[in-house]
């Protein structure tokens, strides 16, 4: 069974690859989430960005355009050794989706401006969603990352 | 331009049809949090879940199998007017994209057991990542659900 999905817009990023993006995050996380890029939704799927101006943040879905599908295993940034890759945010994964929350800076029409992308340029956009109160985990633990988030 | 994915487990859920959640969801978003119910990953994904017990909670990213593509825009459930569909959650959307924050009840093998299901049974599962602190917005703003907040 396969199942397909049609973009309905690209990122503007200032990383243009993978490797940008790798670089930026051993300067450590703070500036990518001041990271500021645009997202293009394509006209024909402007009238479903009524409404979206009150949130200030969005999620993001997207498709790792860069990277190569298929691992289950990764190494993370900083870490010492190989994860599974479903307890990894890597963009090499059986299939290539990605998931990332972005600031909403102002809509301009059919130009979402925002900050904190960590998407590389020419990303395609497969949907937006509001942030909701039920996406707010207080209390949640984090594996593995939590040896790492004591260290920065 | 199209992108192909496919699947890499699905749901066990007590819901069985859309009508049942939405049923479920008028009597209250408490409820929907506590559903259990399980992800069966395929053995040949299996080896991706290594590392994944020690996260809280997990983000599903699955296929609405059940819904209509393509409209932009969304009648909410308690909400009296349409909103564009990007600034809602609605099953019905270009993309047939849905996400959700589960807790991570136990990991036995290739199945996770979880609650806070609020996908029905037999969808397709896409892609599992952990849940992190860049996840965790403190202080956001939800827009037009505001006001159904306040009156919940």
């Amino acid at each position: 069974m396969n199942i397909r999905f049609q973009p309905i817009g690209c990122v503007h990023s200032p990383y243009k690859t993978l490797q940008d993006l790798a670089t930026r995050r051993k300067n450590g996380r703070v500036k990518i989430e001041k990271t500021e890029g645009s997202l293009e939704i394509f006209p024909e799927f402007e009238e479903g960005l009524n409404d979206i101006d009150g949130f200030s943040h969005l999620i993001i879905i997207f498709a790792f355009h860069q990277s190569s599908s298929g691992s289950l295993c990764a190494h993370p940034p900083h870490d010492h050794k190989k994860r599974g890759v479903f307890s990894t945010r890597s963009p090499h994964r059986p299939n290539p989706l990605g998931m990332t929350i972005v600031e909403l800076v102002k809509r301009e029409g059919n130009i979402l401006k925002v900050a904190g992308i960590d998407m590389i340029n020419d990303t395609p956009i497969l949907d937006i969603k509001p942030y909701t109160p039920r996406d707010l985990k207080e209390g949640a633990r984090f594996g593995w990352l939590e040896e790492h988030l004591k260290n920065t």
